[in-house]
């Protein structure tokens, strides 16, 4: 309901879905007297689509602590809970990311042990699979350096069962790969991440730098959600201004316009490589439930990928293996103080 | 010397800002016995170059602390030093740049006022002019708030002599423009930034986020030295991502070759607008004498570009400018707080 585009888009986008992947149930939640009349347009889905009725929504502007505390009765309230309830599978929203993360948290709850959860983004890239992980990208305007280990171990485990990569390569973000560069917090989680490697199941590959994002060097980039946020929109920008200047070259003078006529198939390849729809869905990481947050201004190709990548998750059972690797590093960690201090001794 | 080309790609820069600016003269620093025959092939522009003998070169490796303390008979400290003794206007070097801050540091000293000094940059934006100005971009890892306002004063200045603009509007970059977003330190920034605006000569826009740096909302992007460094890198990186991805689509097939062949102007027109080479150049800002910091890997269509940028920095009489308009944000601060102190009483 509280999405940019309101729910005609989440609607839509849901009925392709629903159509692209025939063993996919819906509950949908949200005003009845507005949802209803959208989705009485697709008879063909509707033994598949459940509504529930939730008289209040969150909108762009609430803040999250508010929503935290008075946010029963919303859309997003009885979303979250039908996961928490095991109902539903998987949540997916398109509303307000402060608030759902504080609904997600209070509802849902961390994992055991994890401090801080992390929103996980996919990035266009040069890998063969054509995306990156990187985290946290907003959950949390801070991150100590145990926090940033812990976004090492959730973003490999997203990698190895969203991306199907056995051995993820995790780099830390960072003004420079050598050692002695950033803040001290930086450098004692590249000491931890390093020795966290093997328990958690991923190659450290040390620090990276923001042209690294996109590259074939690593699978996972590690950062606070400061850093990434910014990062994120700085890359979402950027890709934005190319795209228009591109649009503006070839609509300047009779002689481009031909070519781009011709040129038609390749920019399209090319648009829909960095096409941000494509790579819709941001994942929260570290809760007892998997939450996807759709970008807030999906239009129904968004509101589709996310979907898409909220059903790959649920089915690959990601998140009693995330839960599982979690209690094995910290496990592996509690082992390493033990030994640590037995040699203190 | 230092530059990942080598001393040949500066000559050439030189060379090419030479024959293009027939009123520009240069010292160059470095090894005499390599300078000399790469200078020898243009004997036209003799008479304005002179070399400077300096045995010893900063390399990427080396550590600023340790070129701060041992850094003396390197071309780089000879460079700044020429500018310290007033023998040239301003210094242009592709060396290192955590060394090149650190002698220009400790040999040029900070302006009257200025706690942290900060390198900015220019970005391709929507602007009528093209760029906008982005700072800190890696002088420092961190800015506590009064840094931040001090930027804001220096990065105004800039953009008023750098770029002719008579009043920049400045922003504050965040994970959000909502005044409630944030990190303590830039909660404070803002509301000091709003009360210096106009001692500084700047319109403060509040916060702008990742998305807004290349806008035309705003002219001047004012970040830690941190966050400003992974953008301005993970922005390079997705430009060169993007055009690498635009090559390979006019690559694939006859008709998008035919296709290109025919765009060809559109395609150079859209590269050389975001081409990183022509907007080559950090400025320091914040100390006695005004340093260009070229890309380390610049061509010479890059040191020429940088060059450009210092030649004009120095004919506007940039840093005298800077300076008074630092000293004047202080006195307007002062009495500010005089002011604050009296209505106390």
């Amino acid at each position: 309901m509280g999405g940019d585009r309101g729910p005609a888009a989440v609607v839509a986008g849901l009925v392709d879905s629903a159509q692209a992947d025939s063993a996919l149930h819906f509950i949908l939640h949200g005003d009845e007297g507005i949802l209803r009349p959208l989705l009485a347009r697709h008879p063909m889905i509707a033994d598949r689509v459940e509504i529930r009725h939730a008289p209040r929504t969150v909108t762009m502007h609430d803040k999250p602590s508010q929503v935290m505390r008075h946010g029963e009765g919303t859309s997003m309230w009885s979303t979250i809970d039908c996961v928490k309830q095991g109902e539903a599978r998987v949540a997916v929203s398109c509303g307000n990311t402060g608030a759902l993360m504080a609904v997600s948290m209070i509802r849902l709850r961390k994992l055991p042990g994890v401090n801080r959860p992390a929103i996980a983004c996919l990035w266009p890239s040069r890998n063969p699979g054509g995306f990156n992980v990187m985290l946290d990208v907003g959950a949390d305007i801070k991150a100590e350096a145990e926090d940033l280990v812990q976004y090492a171990t959730m973003g490999a485990a997203y990698a190895r069962n969203g991306m199907n990569l056995k051995r993820p390569r995790v780099g830390l973000l960072n003004v420079g790969t050598e050692e002695h560069k950033g803040r001290a917090e930086l450098k004692v989680a590249h000491d931890h991440m390093m020795a966290a490697q093997e328990a958690a199941g991923f190659d450290f590959v040390g620090f990276v730098e923001g042209g690294d994002i996109p590259s074939d060097r690593v699978d996972v980039i590690v950062t606070d959600g400061f850093t990434g946020n910014i990062a994120l929109k700085t890359g979402e920008g950027t890709a934005k201004l190319i795209s228009d200047l591109l649009k503006e070259a070839f609509g300047a003078g009779l002689l481009s316009k031909f070519a781009a006529l011709l040129a038609l198939n390749s920019l399209k390849r090319l648009q829909k490589r960095i096409d941000p729809r494509r790579v819709n869905g941001g994942v929260f990481l570290g809760l007892n439930g998997t939450v996807v947050k759709s970008h807030g201004s999906a239009d129904s190709t968004g509101v589709a990928a996310a979907i898409r990548l909220a059903a790959q998750l649920a089915r690959s059972g990601f998140n009693d293996r995330l839960a599982a690797r979690l209690a094995s590093a910290v496990a592996a960690g509690q082992d390493a103080a033990v030994q640590e201090n037995g040699q203190e001794k």
